[in-house]
């Protein structure tokens, strides 16, 4: 799908707007053809309203049709008979494409449970998570009644439309779905912000192998030229962030021990809110350093 | 070698005190036999000294016999053939009888390298160091020239010696060959030292598996009952030191986010001076933490 | 009162017993007399909870005659008519008796007003207490019934009694009725101790002037040679703790600003238990301090 | 002096333009009638390069008169017989008008030693100072020679003329003439800015009494509304931000010692950059800060 200025579907004829909003809810353009005689919209987010509040009042049959439409997660089966190509490369983002055969059998054991006790698919908005934290959340709801499943996996849906109208819709309004992880780097011992200091943003996962999500460099002001992640949520997870503060203060002629008392400082935090902005400073001297969840 | 009373060695016959220190360098009683003369010692520190005096005193083809009594490190042949006791117990506390393919290889070719160019073993006083400070050691040594090599070899013997004298001789005054590593979690949410946190501190290794060395819990003081490291030298090297905060604060009711924002806390340093006292502590809230070394 | 052995104590006829520990208890010598049959004693502490245990059996109109043995707080009339020596002493270690007019009027009114309400004098132990925290624990039991002030001055007065007979009895235990506060300075531009930093510990007071409560300087450990308070309690209230850090990273040639960014660092802080061990560190570098309530 | 647009000083007549500038250096027209042909200025960093330019390249005599046509700072005599309106503004600014006792007496003192020494008054950029950054400046200032002197006083001239014509001329560029001071308060105990502290930012002195700075509140970010400090230099000087961290904690149920650890916290520091930007963050807990020199 190429993005679409609001204005433009604005005016569109009808089945024109419903092609171009057809997949932002999975195999279901009736919410786009709902939607389409509320025209003209203000902004993306009364135009999101719009197609929430479809889904919302569709009888249960529709709703659970429109549950039944998405596929397994991680599932090799649908993968090789082909997902839209927005479901792939959403599951792709979260890396469920090069699974370890741990985290596949994983994957798999809970995608069958699942549907074996509700008779419909697991989901979830993979774009907010990550592969530990998506078994968790199977973990987590697992024991609760379809009623509530249901209730949920539509929440989850929606979440999905959410990310996906704010790839397509051009407007000046923006949904609220994006979320920010930033870092600063003090040099306490000098005074002054740390520059040139090596930073590696690791996503941790304990069945199979971490994924480095950013690799930079801090900036004169001791911050990221870029967020480490940013235009987009910021996925639950477990993280470490490695700074090379050795070589920092080495390059400056610090007085240190042999081998140095610092050298690379690691600091693992989790992600709780993907919309939120979580700054992860670090206060530094080569014999000291402390972090704190900053905003 | 039972251990032995200082006031016994000082009226022992002179054959019976060579008996007892032979070992103290390796395969070399000659030492103890030049030094039997000078009792009675006042003390252990006494008695070291004048073997070393001996040593530094001895004609350099003695010297180099000394060093040449030595095994090499890490080598199969010679860990076949039979080592020392002594020599067998040192090299297994630094794990050298248990090392990954890729670190045996990374030994044979530096023990050859500098057997080769020098004509003597590499020696090194293993219970100050870890399996990858040695291998920087090399480095460091191998670009010296003979003499230079002799001289850090007599020393590092020598410190062989005296940690092999301070387990083997009993007396009122301590040689100064043990430092220590400890550690202390200060809760600063609660306002108080945090009991009951789970501790592991592992050495790390670049070319092989990493070692847990101690796995302890915090006492009601926020400090573990024993020293992380005592009565021994801090192997110079890299550490991680793991306190599982996430706990703590969980069975304390702490409001935490959703997974915790910390929880387990990994501090990474190095040691520098084995017979130091290095201090390590934790200072922590759900939210925050820091760290310095302390004394 | 000249410091008695617990062991000579034992063996003392009644009345040289009595006349031993006669002001123990202001102006009260029946409690010792109630005491003295208990003896042989095998420590103070069980001297004092048989003397506490005579107090607490006593009929009531004994326990209030008890309460109006002792004299007003920081009056003048009584302070001209004479103290006890005890009474007086203990009185001067807070201040009571260089009162400022604005603090003298503070008392008297106090004073005045928990005199009429409960036909007794006010009565708490001065050497846990500092003049403001007086003032607050004033405010804080006028609105009391008379018989919880009652329990109250009975619970003050054996506070008062432990102290005098901590320092009136020699003996193998110990009454825990002293405190400590005690501080470290820790270098984390250098990673090491900070030696020779002034600090002043001084007591604030909202009404009258500020009392300098110690002057030191840190020894080779950061540490003060002795605790700031030790050996009584740590009165309770508001303390200012000031380093001289600017001097002392000057002294070594640290780069820093011109006026310093930190040179004479103040931490504000109270204390609420007078008998606990309250450590107070700074943690510093020329451009950044941290401090916690440590153990 | 109403404020006047570049445009419009670029299109004055000549003895529009002397007139709307004649102050910029103080009594001293020339210097705008030299600027007056090189127009029209691009900005006014430009305009103020070009009056710079012809105070450099005016002869000794001249320039000596520019020097001579100031007031000496703070004196009781030449302010009754009136100022500049723009020197009367700026040593009100810095609290010259109001000088304790002993202030007054210390400025008079050092007034006359440098005219007596230098034959013309003192001057400093006083916008850019307190009154003991002031007196410490006299005094590393009187050791210099006449000539020295002549080049420092310029430039201190140059300064107050630069902050003059900020304020002065309307432009879409800006002089590099102002600095800020700003605070962040993190809750390092709840995870979140801290909202709701107040704080005051006071100036010390030595011989004076001190000045109330800024009288705020931080919002819900944790940071004031305004820069403590902004839109104009930061005055050289020291400096005491005090929090209201015991009533924060207090209003959030978070239990506390009675009386509590900390209360008004106090952070003391020195500006040395008055056009920099400083940053005094606090991080905090009931039992914990720590704060550093950000940016």
């Amino acid at each position: 799908m190429s993005q679409q200025k609001l204005s433009d579907l604005n005016t569109y004829s009808k089945s024109d707007f419903v092609t171009a909003l057809a997949n932002v809810f999975e195999y279901s353009p009736w919410i786009a053809e709902q939607t389409a005689a509320a025209r003209p919209f203000a902004g993306v987010t009364a135009l999101f309203a719009a197609m929430k509040a479809a889904v919302d009042c569709a009888p249960s049959e529709l709703r659970l049709a429109l549950i039944k439409a998405h596929p397994d997660l991680a599932s090799k089966t649908q993968r090789a008979a082909g997902l839209t190509a927005e479901s792939d490369a959403e599951q792709n983002s979260v890396g469920l494409d090069s699974l370890s055969d741990a985290e596949y059998t994983a994957f798999e054991r809970a995608n069958d449970a699942y549907r074996s006790k509700f008779g419909f698919p697991y989901i979830v908005c993979v774009r907010r998570q990550t592969k530990a934290s998506i078994l968790r959340d199977f973990e987590r709801r697992l024991p609760n009644d379809a009623s509530a499943e249901m209730q949920t996996s539509i929440e989850e849906i929606c979440r999905i439309a959410a990310l996906r109208l704010d790839q397509l819709v051009a407007s000046d309004d923006k949904l609220k779905v994006h979320g920010r992880l930033s870092t600063h780097v003090l040099d306490t011992h000098g005074g002054k912000p740390a520059a040139g200091v090596a930073v590696v943003l690791t996503e941790l996962s304990e069945l199979g192998a971490s994924r480095v999500v950013a690799r930079t460099v801090t900036n004169s002001d001791g911050r990221t030229d870029q967020p480490l992640i940013g235009g987009r949520p910021v996925p639950i997870g477990s993280y470490e962030l490695a700074f090379r503060v050795g070589r920092y203060f080495a390059e400056r002629q610090v007085p240190m021990s042999d081998p140095p008392f610092l050298d690379q400082i690691p600091l693992r935090f989790s992600v709780s809110e993907p919309e939120g902005h979580l700054h992860v400073p670090l206060l530094v001297t080569p014999w000291s350093y402390a972090t704190y969840r900053g905003s």
